[in-house]
Protein backbone atom coordinates (compact mmCIF):
# COMPACT_ATOMS: atom_id res chain seq x y z
CA UNK A 1 0.00 0.00 0.00
CA UNK A 2 1.13 3.57 -0.71
CA UNK A 3 2.50 5.15 2.42
CA UNK A 4 0.75 8.68 1.99
CA UNK A 5 -2.40 6.26 1.78
CA UNK A 6 -1.36 4.52 4.81
CA UNK A 7 -0.74 7.90 6.72
CA UNK A 8 -4.32 9.34 5.63
CA UNK A 9 -5.81 5.91 6.42
CA UNK A 10 -4.02 5.74 9.88
CA UNK A 11 -4.96 9.70 10.59
CA UNK A 12 -8.45 9.12 9.90
CA UNK A 13 -8.92 6.53 12.01
CA UNK A 14 -7.34 8.57 14.96
CA UNK A 15 -9.40 11.69 14.60
CA UNK A 16 -12.74 9.30 14.33
CA UNK A 17 -11.27 7.49 18.07
CA UNK A 18 -10.37 10.66 19.35
CA UNK A 19 -14.02 12.30 18.27
CA UNK A 20 -15.77 9.17 20.13
CA UNK A 21 -13.96 10.17 23.28
CA UNK A 22 -14.51 13.18 22.78
CA UNK A 23 -18.53 12.48 21.94
CA UNK A 24 -21.39 12.31 24.37
CA UNK A 25 -22.92 9.77 22.57
CA UNK A 26 -25.41 11.77 20.04
CA UNK A 27 -25.56 10.18 16.34
CA UNK A 28 -24.18 13.54 15.14
CA UNK A 29 -21.34 14.31 17.33
CA UNK A 30 -22.39 17.80 17.64
CA UNK A 31 -20.77 18.10 21.04
CA UNK A 32 -17.36 16.92 19.31
CA UNK A 33 -16.39 19.36 16.87
CA UNK A 34 -16.84 23.36 16.33
CA UNK A 35 -19.10 24.41 13.91
CA UNK A 36 -17.58 27.60 13.74
CA UNK A 37 -14.71 26.00 11.68
CA UNK A 38 -16.09 24.56 9.31
CA UNK A 39 -17.52 28.15 7.39
CA UNK A 40 -13.59 28.47 6.96
CA UNK A 41 -13.26 25.27 5.04
CA UNK A 42 -12.77 24.74 1.42
CA UNK A 43 -13.09 20.58 1.72
CA UNK A 44 -10.38 19.72 -0.78
CA UNK A 45 -9.42 16.92 -2.65
CA UNK A 46 -7.17 17.61 -5.90
CA UNK A 47 -4.99 14.35 -6.97
CA UNK A 48 -5.26 13.57 -10.41
CA UNK A 49 -6.17 10.04 -9.19
CA UNK A 50 -9.02 10.75 -7.16
CA UNK A 51 -11.88 8.02 -7.52
CA UNK A 52 -15.44 8.86 -7.70
CA UNK A 53 -16.22 6.96 -4.05
CA UNK A 54 -13.53 9.60 -2.69
CA UNK A 55 -15.12 12.34 -4.07
CA UNK A 56 -18.45 11.22 -2.58
CA UNK A 57 -17.45 10.94 0.37
CA UNK A 58 -16.03 14.26 1.04
CA UNK A 59 -19.49 15.47 -0.25
CA UNK A 60 -21.14 13.77 2.20
CA UNK A 61 -18.29 14.73 5.35
CA UNK A 62 -19.15 18.65 3.83
CA UNK A 63 -22.68 17.93 4.38
CA UNK A 64 -22.46 16.54 8.10
CA UNK A 65 -19.82 19.48 9.16
CA UNK A 66 -20.94 22.63 6.87
CA UNK A 67 -18.00 22.99 5.35
CA UNK A 68 -17.95 26.31 2.94
CA UNK A 69 -17.45 24.13 -0.18
CA UNK A 70 -16.05 21.14 -1.68
CA UNK A 71 -13.06 22.29 -4.23
CA UNK A 72 -12.54 19.20 -6.77
CA UNK A 73 -10.79 19.00 -10.10
CA UNK A 74 -12.95 19.57 -13.06
CA UNK A 75 -13.80 16.19 -14.31
CA UNK A 76 -15.80 16.29 -10.65
CA UNK A 77 -17.64 19.63 -10.73
CA UNK A 78 -21.15 18.44 -12.17
CA UNK A 79 -20.97 15.49 -10.04
CA UNK A 80 -20.30 17.73 -6.89
CA UNK A 81 -22.98 19.86 -7.68
CA UNK A 82 -25.38 17.60 -8.36
CA UNK A 83 -24.31 16.05 -4.89
CA UNK A 84 -24.54 19.17 -3.30
CA UNK A 85 -27.19 20.59 -4.34
CA UNK A 86 -29.92 22.15 -2.00
CA UNK A 87 -26.97 21.82 0.79
CA UNK A 88 -25.69 25.39 1.26
CA UNK A 89 -22.35 23.79 0.82
CA UNK A 90 -20.72 24.89 -2.57
CA UNK A 91 -19.23 23.65 -5.75
CA UNK A 92 -15.40 24.46 -5.97
CA UNK A 93 -13.13 24.08 -8.92
CA UNK A 94 -9.91 24.85 -10.12
CA UNK A 95 -8.73 26.20 -13.44
CA UNK A 96 -5.23 26.51 -14.85
CA UNK A 97 -4.28 24.34 -12.58
CA UNK A 98 -2.19 23.95 -11.01
CA UNK A 99 0.56 25.38 -13.33
CA UNK A 100 -0.91 28.24 -14.53
CA UNK A 101 0.75 28.33 -17.87
CA UNK A 102 -2.23 27.85 -20.24
CA UNK A 103 -3.74 30.94 -22.39
CA UNK A 104 -6.65 33.26 -21.07
CA UNK A 105 -8.82 31.87 -23.93
CA UNK A 106 -8.31 28.24 -22.25
CA UNK A 107 -8.55 29.48 -18.73
CA UNK A 108 -11.96 32.09 -19.50
CA UNK A 109 -13.19 28.62 -21.68
CA UNK A 110 -12.61 26.01 -18.71
CA UNK A 111 -14.45 28.95 -16.31
CA UNK A 112 -17.51 28.85 -18.33
CA UNK A 113 -17.24 25.31 -18.73
CA UNK A 114 -17.07 24.68 -14.95
CA UNK A 115 -19.87 27.45 -14.47
CA UNK A 116 -22.08 25.13 -16.93
CA UNK A 117 -20.85 21.99 -14.85
CA UNK A 118 -22.46 23.49 -11.25
CA UNK A 119 -19.15 25.46 -10.06
CA UNK A 120 -20.08 28.68 -7.90
CA UNK A 121 -16.30 28.60 -6.62
CA UNK A 122 -13.45 28.94 -9.44
CA UNK A 123 -9.96 28.61 -7.62
CA UNK A 124 -7.40 30.03 -10.35
CA UNK A 125 -4.08 30.10 -10.89
CA UNK A 126 -2.26 32.85 -11.97
CA UNK A 127 1.02 32.93 -15.16
CA UNK A 128 3.45 32.51 -13.00
CA UNK A 129 6.08 32.74 -15.63
CA UNK A 130 4.72 35.71 -17.09
CA UNK A 131 4.94 37.70 -13.91
CA UNK A 132 8.24 36.62 -13.11
CA UNK A 133 9.03 38.23 -16.30
CA UNK A 134 7.18 41.05 -15.78
CA UNK A 135 4.34 41.51 -18.35
CA UNK A 136 1.96 42.35 -15.76
CA UNK A 137 -0.15 42.93 -18.58
CA UNK A 138 -0.81 39.48 -19.46
CA UNK A 139 -0.84 38.28 -15.82
CA UNK A 140 -3.83 40.78 -15.59
CA UNK A 141 -5.45 39.71 -18.97
CA UNK A 142 -5.66 36.56 -17.54
CA UNK A 143 -6.92 37.25 -14.57
CA UNK A 144 -9.68 39.46 -15.80
CA UNK A 145 -10.20 36.94 -18.88
CA UNK A 146 -11.67 34.31 -15.44
CA UNK A 147 -12.91 37.45 -13.60
CA UNK A 148 -15.50 38.18 -16.80
CA UNK A 149 -16.12 34.50 -17.83
CA UNK A 150 -17.14 34.04 -13.93
CA UNK A 151 -19.13 37.71 -13.63
CA UNK A 152 -22.58 36.95 -11.67
CA UNK A 153 -21.64 33.31 -11.84
CA UNK A 154 -19.10 32.66 -9.35
CA UNK A 155 -16.85 33.75 -7.32
CA UNK A 156 -13.45 34.11 -7.83
CA UNK A 157 -10.47 32.96 -6.34
CA UNK A 158 -6.18 33.71 -7.85
CA UNK A 159 -3.81 31.40 -6.39
CA UNK A 160 -0.75 33.62 -6.69
CA UNK A 161 1.64 30.30 -5.58
CA UNK A 162 3.59 32.30 -2.73
CA UNK A 163 5.99 29.66 -2.73
CA UNK A 164 7.45 30.33 -6.31
CA UNK A 165 7.54 34.12 -5.73
CA UNK A 166 9.32 37.07 -3.76
CA UNK A 167 7.78 39.66 -1.55
CA UNK A 168 7.88 41.80 -4.06
CA UNK A 169 5.86 39.36 -6.68
CA UNK A 170 4.17 38.41 -4.25
CA UNK A 171 2.71 42.04 -3.35
CA UNK A 172 2.52 42.78 -7.62
CA UNK A 173 0.40 39.61 -7.75
CA UNK A 174 -1.93 40.66 -5.00
CA UNK A 175 -2.34 43.93 -6.57
CA UNK A 176 -3.15 42.54 -10.08
CA UNK A 177 -5.78 40.15 -8.85
CA UNK A 178 -7.80 43.31 -6.87
CA UNK A 179 -7.34 45.37 -9.66
CA UNK A 180 -8.73 42.30 -11.95
CA UNK A 181 -11.95 42.47 -9.45
CA UNK A 182 -10.98 38.84 -8.10
CA UNK A 183 -12.79 38.20 -5.00
CA UNK A 184 -10.01 36.37 -3.25
CA UNK A 185 -6.52 35.73 -3.19
CA UNK A 186 -4.98 32.67 -2.53
CA UNK A 187 -1.90 31.56 -0.94
CA UNK A 188 -0.41 28.01 -2.91
CA UNK A 189 -1.63 25.24 -5.14
CA UNK A 190 -0.79 22.33 -3.15
CA UNK A 191 1.67 21.38 -5.91
CA UNK A 192 4.32 24.10 -5.55
CA UNK A 193 7.17 23.80 -3.56
CA UNK A 194 5.27 25.30 -0.21
CA UNK A 195 2.08 25.88 1.53
CA UNK A 196 0.63 28.94 3.37
CA UNK A 197 3.07 30.50 6.37
CA UNK A 198 1.56 33.33 8.34
CA UNK A 199 3.68 36.15 7.05
CA UNK A 200 2.46 35.11 3.58
CA UNK A 201 -0.92 35.54 4.89
CA UNK A 202 -0.23 38.49 6.32
CA UNK A 203 1.44 40.23 3.98
CA UNK A 204 -1.46 39.08 1.44
CA UNK A 205 -4.05 40.44 3.30
CA UNK A 206 -2.32 43.83 3.76
CA UNK A 207 -2.38 43.78 0.27
CA UNK A 208 -5.25 43.74 -0.81
CA UNK A 209 -7.19 45.57 2.15
CA UNK A 210 -10.95 45.30 2.99
CA UNK A 211 -12.53 43.97 0.17
CA UNK A 212 -10.48 41.18 -1.51
CA UNK A 213 -10.11 38.28 0.84
CA UNK A 214 -7.65 35.65 1.13
CA UNK A 215 -7.90 32.23 1.53
CA UNK A 216 -4.47 29.90 3.37
CA UNK A 217 -4.19 26.74 1.36
CA UNK A 218 -1.54 23.79 1.43
CA UNK A 219 -0.38 22.15 4.69
CA UNK A 220 -3.37 23.88 6.70
CA UNK A 221 -3.63 20.15 8.83
CA UNK A 222 -4.69 21.30 12.62
CA UNK A 223 -6.43 23.18 14.80
CA UNK A 224 -3.76 25.23 15.43
CA UNK A 225 -2.56 25.40 11.52
CA UNK A 226 -5.79 27.05 11.19
CA UNK A 227 -6.28 29.13 14.40
CA UNK A 228 -2.35 31.04 12.95
CA UNK A 229 -4.05 31.67 9.49
CA UNK A 230 -7.39 33.29 10.64
CA UNK A 231 -5.75 35.23 13.37
CA UNK A 232 -3.41 36.30 9.87
CA UNK A 233 -6.14 37.15 8.05
CA UNK A 234 -7.74 34.42 6.23
CA UNK A 235 -11.32 33.95 5.53
CA UNK A 236 -10.61 30.12 3.64
CA UNK A 237 -8.82 27.61 4.35
CA UNK A 238 -8.29 25.12 1.64
CA UNK A 239 -7.64 21.96 3.03
CA UNK A 240 -8.27 17.88 3.01
CA UNK A 241 -8.52 18.18 6.83
CA UNK A 242 -11.28 20.00 7.87
CA UNK A 243 -12.76 17.26 9.89
CA UNK A 244 -9.51 17.50 11.89
CA UNK A 245 -9.80 21.34 12.15
CA UNK A 246 -13.40 21.21 13.16
CA UNK A 247 -12.67 18.74 16.33
CA UNK A 248 -10.09 20.81 17.40
CA UNK A 249 -7.39 17.53 16.57
CA UNK A 250 -3.99 19.17 17.37
CA UNK A 251 -0.77 19.23 15.34
CA UNK A 252 0.91 16.60 17.49
CA UNK A 253 -2.22 14.41 17.25
CA UNK A 254 -1.60 14.54 13.37
CA UNK A 255 1.88 14.87 13.27
CA UNK A 256 1.75 11.40 11.39
CA UNK A 257 -0.54 12.91 9.02
CA UNK A 258 1.53 14.85 6.38
CA UNK A 259 -0.61 16.89 4.33
CA UNK A 260 -2.10 15.13 1.22
CA UNK A 261 -3.11 17.89 -0.57
CA UNK B 1 19.93 30.95 -5.40
CA UNK B 2 17.73 27.68 -5.92
CA UNK B 3 19.47 24.61 -5.18
CA UNK B 4 18.04 22.95 -7.92
CA UNK B 5 18.63 26.06 -10.06
CA UNK B 6 22.28 25.99 -8.67
CA UNK B 7 22.61 21.94 -10.02
CA UNK B 8 21.30 22.79 -13.70
CA UNK B 9 23.83 25.49 -13.82
CA UNK B 10 26.70 23.24 -12.78
CA UNK B 11 25.59 20.59 -14.76
CA UNK B 12 25.08 22.97 -18.46
CA UNK B 13 28.55 23.78 -17.21
CA UNK B 14 30.01 20.54 -16.80
CA UNK B 15 28.33 19.70 -20.19
CA UNK B 16 29.95 22.81 -21.73
CA UNK B 17 33.40 21.72 -20.24
CA UNK B 18 33.17 18.25 -21.16
CA UNK B 19 32.30 19.18 -25.04
CA UNK B 20 34.97 21.76 -25.20
CA UNK B 21 37.91 18.78 -24.20
CA UNK B 22 36.04 16.67 -27.02
CA UNK B 23 35.69 18.91 -29.75
CA UNK B 24 38.01 19.51 -32.56
CA UNK B 25 37.90 22.83 -32.64
CA UNK B 26 35.31 24.17 -35.43
CA UNK B 27 33.00 26.56 -34.55
CA UNK B 28 29.76 24.02 -34.91
CA UNK B 29 31.01 21.43 -32.54
CA UNK B 30 30.38 18.57 -35.09
CA UNK B 31 32.90 16.45 -33.93
CA UNK B 32 31.65 16.75 -30.75
CA UNK B 33 27.97 14.95 -30.64
CA UNK B 34 26.32 12.37 -32.32
CA UNK B 35 23.24 14.18 -34.30
CA UNK B 36 21.55 10.71 -34.57
CA UNK B 37 20.10 11.14 -31.14
CA UNK B 38 18.85 14.54 -31.48
CA UNK B 39 15.49 13.49 -33.13
CA UNK B 40 14.81 11.71 -29.98
CA UNK B 41 14.35 14.68 -28.03
CA UNK B 42 11.98 16.62 -27.04
CA UNK B 43 13.79 19.24 -25.81
CA UNK B 44 11.35 20.07 -22.64
CA UNK B 45 10.69 23.18 -20.53
CA UNK B 46 7.43 23.10 -18.13
CA UNK B 47 8.33 24.29 -14.89
CA UNK B 48 5.12 26.83 -14.63
CA UNK B 49 8.14 29.51 -13.90
CA UNK B 50 9.93 29.50 -17.06
CA UNK B 51 10.41 32.86 -17.98
CA UNK B 52 11.05 33.84 -21.67
CA UNK B 53 15.04 34.16 -22.02
CA UNK B 54 14.88 29.89 -20.97
CA UNK B 55 12.53 29.28 -23.94
CA UNK B 56 14.21 31.35 -26.06
CA UNK B 57 17.19 29.64 -25.05
CA UNK B 58 15.54 25.83 -24.96
CA UNK B 59 14.91 26.83 -28.94
CA UNK B 60 18.45 27.84 -29.94
CA UNK B 61 20.03 25.09 -28.56
CA UNK B 62 17.00 22.85 -30.40
CA UNK B 63 17.86 24.56 -33.62
CA UNK B 64 21.57 24.16 -33.09
CA UNK B 65 21.61 20.57 -32.74
CA UNK B 66 18.28 20.00 -34.26
CA UNK B 67 16.36 18.27 -31.69
CA UNK B 68 12.79 16.59 -32.82
CA UNK B 69 10.98 19.21 -30.87
CA UNK B 70 10.88 21.82 -28.07
CA UNK B 71 8.16 21.15 -25.77
CA UNK B 72 6.48 24.02 -23.63
CA UNK B 73 3.32 24.72 -21.91
CA UNK B 74 0.46 26.56 -23.86
CA UNK B 75 1.69 30.38 -22.55
CA UNK B 76 4.55 29.75 -24.71
CA UNK B 77 3.43 28.39 -28.08
CA UNK B 78 3.20 31.50 -30.11
CA UNK B 79 6.55 32.70 -29.31
CA UNK B 80 7.76 29.11 -30.24
CA UNK B 81 6.47 28.39 -33.05
CA UNK B 82 7.93 31.48 -34.56
CA UNK B 83 11.44 31.35 -33.04
CA UNK B 84 11.81 27.95 -34.59
CA UNK B 85 9.73 28.71 -37.82
CA UNK B 86 11.31 27.17 -40.92
CA UNK B 87 13.85 25.39 -39.01
CA UNK B 88 12.60 21.86 -38.70
CA UNK B 89 12.25 21.59 -35.36
CA UNK B 90 7.98 21.03 -34.57
CA UNK B 91 6.47 23.07 -31.45
CA UNK B 92 5.19 20.89 -28.77
CA UNK B 93 3.15 21.76 -25.86
CA UNK B 94 1.00 19.77 -23.53
CA UNK B 95 -3.15 19.72 -22.94
CA UNK B 96 -5.06 18.98 -19.19
CA UNK B 97 -1.24 19.15 -18.10
CA UNK B 98 -0.18 17.98 -15.32
CA UNK B 99 -3.23 16.31 -13.43
CA UNK B 100 -5.47 15.42 -16.82
CA UNK B 101 -8.61 16.14 -14.14
CA UNK B 102 -10.08 18.64 -17.02
CA UNK B 103 -13.61 17.74 -19.39
CA UNK B 104 -13.45 16.43 -22.56
CA UNK B 105 -14.58 19.83 -23.94
CA UNK B 106 -11.56 22.10 -21.80
CA UNK B 107 -8.69 19.59 -23.61
CA UNK B 108 -10.19 20.41 -26.92
CA UNK B 109 -10.53 24.14 -26.48
CA UNK B 110 -6.82 23.82 -25.46
CA UNK B 111 -5.87 21.62 -28.24
CA UNK B 112 -7.51 23.91 -30.69
CA UNK B 113 -6.14 27.37 -29.52
CA UNK B 114 -2.72 25.23 -29.27
CA UNK B 115 -2.46 24.80 -33.27
CA UNK B 116 -4.03 28.10 -33.62
CA UNK B 117 -0.94 29.45 -31.69
CA UNK B 118 1.62 26.78 -33.89
CA UNK B 119 1.27 23.86 -32.08
CA UNK B 120 2.35 21.01 -34.04
CA UNK B 121 2.08 18.08 -31.64
CA UNK B 122 0.43 17.88 -28.77
CA UNK B 123 0.88 16.12 -25.49
CA UNK B 124 -2.25 14.93 -23.54
CA UNK B 125 -2.77 13.83 -19.99
CA UNK B 126 -5.44 11.52 -19.64
CA UNK B 127 -8.32 11.22 -16.88
CA UNK B 128 -6.00 9.05 -14.53
CA UNK B 129 -9.14 8.94 -12.19
CA UNK B 130 -11.38 7.91 -14.48
CA UNK B 131 -9.33 4.99 -15.52
CA UNK B 132 -9.07 4.14 -12.07
CA UNK B 133 -13.06 4.02 -11.92
CA UNK B 134 -13.17 2.05 -14.80
CA UNK B 135 -14.62 4.77 -16.51
CA UNK B 136 -13.44 3.86 -19.57
CA UNK B 137 -16.04 5.68 -22.03
CA UNK B 138 -15.07 9.07 -20.14
CA UNK B 139 -11.47 7.54 -20.68
CA UNK B 140 -11.75 7.09 -24.42
CA UNK B 141 -14.11 10.37 -24.77
CA UNK B 142 -11.23 12.68 -23.60
CA UNK B 143 -8.55 11.07 -25.60
CA UNK B 144 -11.10 11.26 -28.91
CA UNK B 145 -11.91 14.93 -28.07
CA UNK B 146 -8.24 15.62 -28.13
CA UNK B 147 -7.58 13.52 -31.46
CA UNK B 148 -10.50 14.91 -33.21
CA UNK B 149 -9.67 18.43 -32.54
CA UNK B 150 -5.71 17.78 -33.51
CA UNK B 151 -6.65 16.07 -37.09
CA UNK B 152 -4.08 16.75 -39.36
CA UNK B 153 -3.24 19.27 -37.93
CA UNK B 154 -0.82 17.92 -34.84
CA UNK B 155 -0.02 14.90 -33.15
CA UNK B 156 -0.94 13.47 -30.46
CA UNK B 157 0.81 11.82 -27.78
CA UNK B 158 -1.17 10.45 -24.63
CA UNK B 159 0.55 10.27 -21.34
CA UNK B 160 -0.74 7.96 -19.26
CA UNK B 161 1.64 8.91 -16.03
CA UNK B 162 2.59 5.47 -15.55
CA UNK B 163 3.71 5.56 -11.98
CA UNK B 164 0.37 6.23 -10.91
CA UNK B 165 -1.27 3.45 -13.03
CA UNK B 166 -0.60 -0.88 -12.29
CA UNK B 167 0.13 -2.90 -15.02
CA UNK B 168 -3.11 -3.58 -16.01
CA UNK B 169 -4.19 0.63 -16.14
CA UNK B 170 -0.90 1.08 -18.18
CA UNK B 171 -2.08 -2.06 -20.54
CA UNK B 172 -6.13 -0.69 -20.84
CA UNK B 173 -4.57 3.11 -20.82
CA UNK B 174 -2.56 2.05 -24.22
CA UNK B 175 -5.22 0.27 -25.48
CA UNK B 176 -7.73 3.24 -25.42
CA UNK B 177 -5.28 5.50 -26.70
CA UNK B 178 -4.75 3.15 -29.75
CA UNK B 179 -8.49 2.64 -30.46
CA UNK B 180 -8.91 6.60 -30.28
CA UNK B 181 -6.71 7.32 -32.83
CA UNK B 182 -3.06 8.65 -30.94
CA UNK B 183 0.25 8.75 -32.70
CA UNK B 184 1.38 8.24 -29.69
CA UNK B 185 1.80 6.81 -25.72
CA UNK B 186 4.06 8.60 -23.49
CA UNK B 187 4.96 7.36 -19.94
CA UNK B 188 4.87 10.37 -17.34
CA UNK B 189 4.48 14.00 -16.78
CA UNK B 190 7.18 14.55 -14.84
CA UNK B 191 4.86 15.97 -12.06
CA UNK B 192 3.81 12.64 -10.67
CA UNK B 193 5.69 10.07 -8.63
CA UNK B 194 8.06 8.77 -11.25
CA UNK B 195 9.55 8.54 -14.24
CA UNK B 196 10.05 6.53 -17.43
CA UNK B 197 10.89 2.97 -16.72
CA UNK B 198 12.75 0.34 -19.40
CA UNK B 199 9.77 -2.44 -18.26
CA UNK B 200 6.74 0.26 -18.59
CA UNK B 201 8.26 1.30 -21.95
CA UNK B 202 8.56 -2.33 -23.02
CA UNK B 203 5.28 -3.34 -21.54
CA UNK B 204 3.42 0.07 -23.54
CA UNK B 205 5.30 -0.91 -27.36
CA UNK B 206 4.30 -4.20 -26.50
CA UNK B 207 0.78 -3.27 -25.90
CA UNK B 208 0.47 -0.95 -28.74
CA UNK B 209 2.03 -2.59 -31.44
CA UNK B 210 3.64 -0.83 -34.89
CA UNK B 211 1.12 1.98 -35.78
CA UNK B 212 1.61 3.65 -32.12
CA UNK B 213 4.65 4.88 -31.38
CA UNK B 214 6.10 4.95 -27.44
CA UNK B 215 7.44 8.71 -26.20
CA UNK B 216 9.61 7.80 -22.95
CA UNK B 217 9.76 10.37 -20.57
CA UNK B 218 11.07 11.85 -17.12
CA UNK B 219 14.25 10.80 -15.23
CA UNK B 220 16.04 10.71 -19.05
CA UNK B 221 19.62 12.47 -17.64
CA UNK B 222 22.42 10.70 -19.88
CA UNK B 223 23.60 8.76 -23.40
CA UNK B 224 22.95 5.73 -21.14
CA UNK B 225 19.51 6.64 -20.08
CA UNK B 226 18.43 7.32 -23.72
CA UNK B 227 20.27 4.39 -24.58
CA UNK B 228 18.02 2.05 -22.79
CA UNK B 229 14.78 4.12 -23.43
CA UNK B 230 15.58 3.26 -27.27
CA UNK B 231 16.80 -0.07 -26.50
CA UNK B 232 12.88 -1.01 -25.26
CA UNK B 233 11.13 0.54 -28.23
CA UNK B 234 11.20 4.78 -27.53
CA UNK B 235 11.51 6.72 -30.81
CA UNK B 236 10.80 10.05 -28.71
CA UNK B 237 12.45 10.83 -25.34
CA UNK B 238 10.66 14.26 -23.17
CA UNK B 239 13.85 15.84 -21.72
CA UNK B 240 15.67 18.60 -20.63
CA UNK B 241 18.93 16.66 -21.07
CA UNK B 242 19.03 16.67 -24.68
CA UNK B 243 22.42 18.12 -24.98
CA UNK B 244 24.21 15.94 -22.90
CA UNK B 245 22.61 12.76 -24.49
CA UNK B 246 23.65 14.27 -28.33
CA UNK B 247 27.20 15.03 -26.26
CA UNK B 248 27.23 10.91 -24.84
CA UNK B 249 27.39 12.97 -21.67
CA UNK B 250 27.31 9.54 -19.07
CA UNK B 251 24.67 9.60 -15.91
CA UNK B 252 28.25 9.09 -14.02
CA UNK B 253 29.10 12.39 -15.18
CA UNK B 254 25.73 14.07 -14.50
CA UNK B 255 25.33 12.10 -11.10
CA UNK B 256 24.82 15.86 -9.56
CA UNK B 257 21.97 16.80 -12.28
CA UNK B 258 18.52 15.48 -11.16
CA UNK B 259 16.50 15.56 -13.79
CA UNK B 260 14.73 19.67 -13.25
CA UNK B 261 11.68 17.91 -15.55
Amino acid sequence: MDINKLIEEIARELANEMSKKGSSGDSCNSASYDASYAKYCDHTVLKPETSRKTVKQFCDEAKEYGFASVCVNPTHVRYVSELLKGSGVKTCTVIGFPLGANTPFVKAMETRDAIANGAEEVDMVINIGALKDGDYDLVSQDIKAVVEAAAGQAIVKVIIETSALTDQEKIKACLLAKNAGADFVKTSTGFGKGGATVEDVQLMKKTVGENVQVKASTGINSREDADKMIKAGAVRLGTSKGIAIVKGISALALNVAKSSY
